[in-house]
């Protein structure tokens, strides 16, 4: 698949199957996304000749220049076959078919699809697709046939995502762009007539650039759901590999034949195989955000269940203690005498209403020093392995410069620290303080303690192969 | 309880415990919201008396005026049986303690709180507190003692909301901001001395400008827990209640005896007795928001478990039956008959690839008017009993005005019709077009699924007792 480097960073790209009277036409949004938003050199091809944008249009590819990298198909289905031969006879390595109607649309469609599949091989082309919405690549490359204003660009970062459903790959790029979560690339595969999901994964698993890989995946094809997972092997001890899987349900499987008519020979991938290959199994996308964006920052490992939670409000530790116990986390009471040494740092006047039992709840009255230092006398403890950092901004003590303090306290200890702030515009400052020094942030009590969970299962499934 | 109406919509307020020297005192916060923001006439009481923000401050509650409808108190705990005697003396029906330092710190605290509830059933005053961070009215009245940028004010509306928790209800109101969901009140319960979670939900029960009570709650002391479920039983067949109870799990359960010290008496008012009278089961903050909000909307019955789904991307589909499945909610495949009839109103370019099982696919090449025709085909069927939109517009034949056309189409019809859309400023004028036309908008998949479950739960019930 040395074609896929090319595909996800080509010099001079093609799109076939521009018109030269709809600008709306989705081989226009390419050509122009390409052209004018990326700054590549991009030649349109249309038999009918004329010009795109005032650029000349090649009226096949066989017409046109000799250099282009990654050509991006977008004419009817029963055009693909001819095209896609054009490519390989000009040895073109990379290209994306985002045409629809192949096997999501029956029988004579599936046949199609396997052609261009034999085509593909014969010719040694990587193609990702039919019935894809492209690649994105940020600073790079976006071949997404949607507008640039429908579609939300999340900056560059280090989470790879893999989706066999366009739609959910763009919910994911609005939401990561909402978080302010980097991605390294976003790839929409389609009907995956050629590369599928394990190629992508494996891939990235070799991208140093890379630190988290999260694919959404519906089905497998016969004897691919243990390529999956045995590929996600050898690369889980490096980098996690998140997996949300739709069509777990029986409705939703039913509902995975109209779409991707994925086929139900692997249907039986389960969590408990995921876990046995050291993959991350996301439950729902909540939980997708979670440990993506928890894995984007590299935590350090949990090395047991035990979490020692910091609030500034008793409603928020009790809402963490359900929470944590629905993934199997604890919240050990602190003893007497570590309930006194952390009292014993607070400001004198609200060493009376804090309460250390763990959760702890340093109450409204605390102010960014009680946190910091709290949280020192916690992270020494050997009864906990990890921290959760339960911090609604109400508290009028509490300033914006605590995501940043309270981050360095934690820098200076082995454990990993998790924090809960609300994503808003005007918390901002403490999100970015925290982040910027390496602590993750949810933005429910919920998401904080799903990262934690997310840490601990890797940390865990580690240890059990003896890598930490 | 008649000093409750006049707590929520006093004419003249009096906070005793300003500082004539620290303005960040909680006191002086207190004052100055209910003086200059909420603009009542508000008297300051300390007794060195002085000036606050040039208003002269009086040396007791005795020597201030006697026209006040409100007290607010912020003192220390061991000042509170004092002031509140002379509040006793002085007449005035509605006092809210804010100190701290009763029940929450021990056996000490615990008798002071007693005592206090005494004195105040003496002089017939209705208390809420101590310990808590007062109460909120939009556009009437705010005594938290917060800063006021560091707490959302959500606009007005028709939600109550009662909590034991002052952060759970502060995040709350952040999130209600955010979401424009309006409230009618929030009510920091606190300790719960005197007036308890349950004389709120009466209140609010017999409240015309109230939809929907919500309420949080940790524990409730001997025998209240029945009360709870008793008053809400009389009010669920005019407006649902819903319920989050923390501390659910036992380390949660542990985790509520540092917080509001709850007693264990009722502890296993359970998922059971809830739904046995009919109180709406929340069982984390996410379906609190769904519930609250659908029910803000006074949607329409749902009869029975069947969706039908409309969607522009199949993984949505798929995602959302999966949801649908773990709720028991079902999505029957629609007959030959159905899907034809839907296939024939959509263009006929697109009538080869879309998908009409159920959920039915669209696609991305999918426009307004063929969404508006399908879902007018859809709501005709008596195999359903609701219908789910999912609707990521990112496909670009779905235009802004989507939201008010789809939603003028389920008026006509008497299924119940929810819809997804990414709670995303550039879609406000889509999330605005269905709401301003009565249909809620949940901001993912799975809250749209849960608020059709909050919906289907609360239809059932009231079939089972005959209320429809």
């Amino acid at each position: 698949m040395t074609g896929l480097k090319t595909m996800l960073n080509p010099k001079v790209t093609a799109v076939v199957g521009v018109s030269t009277s709809n600008p709306f036409n989705p081989g226009n949004v390419i050509f122009r996304k390409l052209a004018f938003e990326n700054g590549l050199p991009t030649y349109p091809v249309n038999p009918k000749g004329g010009t795109v944008e005032g650029v000349p249009v090649h009226k096949s590819i066989t017409a046109a220049p000799d250099d282009i990298e990654l050509a991006v198909i977008s004419v009817p289905a029963r055009f693909v076959p001819s095209v896609l031969t054009e490519c390989g006879e000009k040895k073109i390595r990379s290209v994306i078919v985002v045409s629809g109607g192949f096997s999501e649309v029956g029988d004579a469609g599936a046949s199609l699809q396997s052609e261009i599949a034999t085509i593909a091989n014969k010719y040694n082309i990587t193609l990702v697709g039919p019935n894809c919405i492209g690649v994105f690549v940020p600073d790079v490359l976006d071949t997404f046939f949607l507008p640039s204003e429908r579609v939300a660009r999340p900056r560059k970062g280090n989470v790879a995502i893999i989706s066999q459903s366009g739609g959910w790959l763009i919910e994911r790029l609005e939401e990561f762009a909402a978080r302010d979560v980097g991605i390294s690339a976003a790839i929409s595969i389609g009907n995956a007539a050629q590369t599928n999901v394990t190629d992508f994964v494996k891939h990235f698993g070799q991208d140093d650039r890379v630190n988290v890989i999260l694919a959404y995946v519906e089905g497998f094809g016969e004897g691919l759901g243990r390529d999956f997972v045995e590929a996600c092997k050898k690369i889980v001890p490096t980098k996690p590999v998140v997996v949300l899987k739709g069509g777990e349900s029986e409705a939703g499987h039913r509902a995975t034949q109209s779409h991707t008519s994925s086929l139900a020979g692997d249907y039986a991938i389960s969590n408990a195989a995921f876990n046995q290959y050291g993959v991350i199994h996301a439950t729902d996308e909540d939980e997708v955000m979670a440990y993506a964006k928890v894995f984007s920052f590299k935590p350090k490992f949990m090395l047991g269940s035990r979490v020692g939670t910091l609030s500034v409000s008793g409603g928020h530790g009790v809402i963490a203690s359900d929470e944590a116990s629905y993934y199997g986390l604890t919240m050990p009471p602190f003893s007497k005498e570590q309930q006194a040494a952390m009292r014993e740092v607070m400001t004198p006047a609200y060493q009376g209403i804090a309460s250390f039992r763990n959760p702890c709840d340093l109450t409204g009255s605390a102010s960014d020093i009680d946190y910091e230092q709290v949280l020192e006398k916690m992270l020494e403890f050997d009864t906990i392995d990890a921290a959760l950092l339960l911090l609604l901004p109400y508290a009028p003590g509490i300033s914006l410069q605590i995501g940043a303090r309270v981050a360095n306290v934690a820098k200076r200890h082995k454990k990993t620290v998790v924090a809960y702030v609300p994503n808003l515009n005007k918390y901002e400052v403490i999100i970015r303080g925290f982040e910027l020094n390496g602590i993750a942030v949810g933005d429910t009590i919920e998401e904080a303690v799903q990262m934690l969970n997310g840490i601990r299962k890797r940390s865990k499934y580690l240890q059990d192969i003896g890598k930490i």
